[in-house]
């Protein structure tokens, strides 16, 4: 049998479990940031979350849409969009055998670029913050997709 | 070579494929939700979806939103915001060497906690139903963030 | 300690890991193409986005919606939708020990169908083009779950 906690014994591995739970545990606070702003300013999506708040047709002026939320709520998006990317070719990556400085240079460039993206993205910063800090994340994970294919390609 | 074969020996592992697996199948139910009131209620969000339905104008009227569509895609959403985590940390997790047990007892809560979500959102079920059983699978997710982060940080 | 560049000389795991980075990347382009539509058809979501193009409430008729970026936007949400669970799914199942040519014919036709898919989201195709190649994608998927959990079911 094999011992599986051998596997965390790689450096580059146990390196990638870091940043990869770093970044999910960041957009997992986007959840909590919505529900903050959800209840502090009364602007729900569904009925049954604001009874608390009136009966009726007294209830019903909260189903509505804010643009702090919607602001939230874009952000939070755009993490889903560019980490389910980054934790697929990442976690390839880790396993295709790369050099370990270079492995955590494109994890600590893309964590970086996303948390930076999320400031930008909710103070907000005038662009080009949060477009260049989308690029950023963006060219780390295209630039493990290709290491990855040039070196790996099975079709 | 590695006998990849001997990975699912490990029981903790296999049991996270198993559990992550039908979690995973549950989020595909939801397409399969949305498609099915898109045609009963014929509301879609495309031209070319309601042309079986009527020409030209005729068919522009089935170019709508309905509550109840929008119910089931919020709830898709709101899976993937927390399946995405989940499948991440929890793969992590599981290669990360946890007692067995405990590691199911995670595995099991997350899995019954989005289930309950989802027909708590469907049915709908007056709140806290639906609030709670976010916070459990949420909870779930940041404890095996914890323990992974405890044991294995590498920055 | 485990080499773990030896998981990447299991043929069906360097297959899933090169199929898994193309519709990865494929995934990652709708990401370039809504911000090309943005640009060029000046439509933005943020207020701060749309400054060069003007001040005040001369850049607010720029805060808008638009039939083409809203269709580009829901082929990506379908895209992360379906390839949430093949990266999943398909990880799991790549470990479990599949024939190597069944595993291969899985990866291809969900790869193929994913591309047709957007081709006929972002052309549009008429229907019932988009509809098939996304049920293709959606069986293969739970072919593959059915496969895992018949042999390595753990609860």
């Amino acid at each position: 049998m094999v011992d599986l906690t051998q596997i965390m014994d790689d450096e580059v591995f146990m390196a990638f479990a870091s940043y990869a739970t770093i970044i999910l545990s960041k957009m997992m606070l986007m959840s909590a940031t919505t529900a903050f702003y959800r209840m502090t300013r009364k602007v729900f999506a569904n009925p049954e979350d604001c009874v608390t708040f009136g009966k009726g047709e007294n209830a019903k002026k909260y189903l509505r849409t804010d643009d702090r939320v919607e602001r939230v709520r874009r952000a939070h998006l755009n993490d889903l969009e560019n980490i389910v990317p980054f934790l697929g070719i990442g976690l390839l990556y880790s396993l295709s055998g790369p050099d370990l400085s270079t492995a955590i240079l494109h994890f600590r460039l893309f964590v970086g670029a996303r948390i930076y993206h999320t400031i930008s993205y909710l103070t907000p910063l005038p662009q080009p913050n949060r477009g260049l800090s989308f690029f950023i994340g963006y060219g780390v994970t295209l630039s493990m997709a290709y290491r990855l294919l040039k070196n790996k390609l099975y079709l």
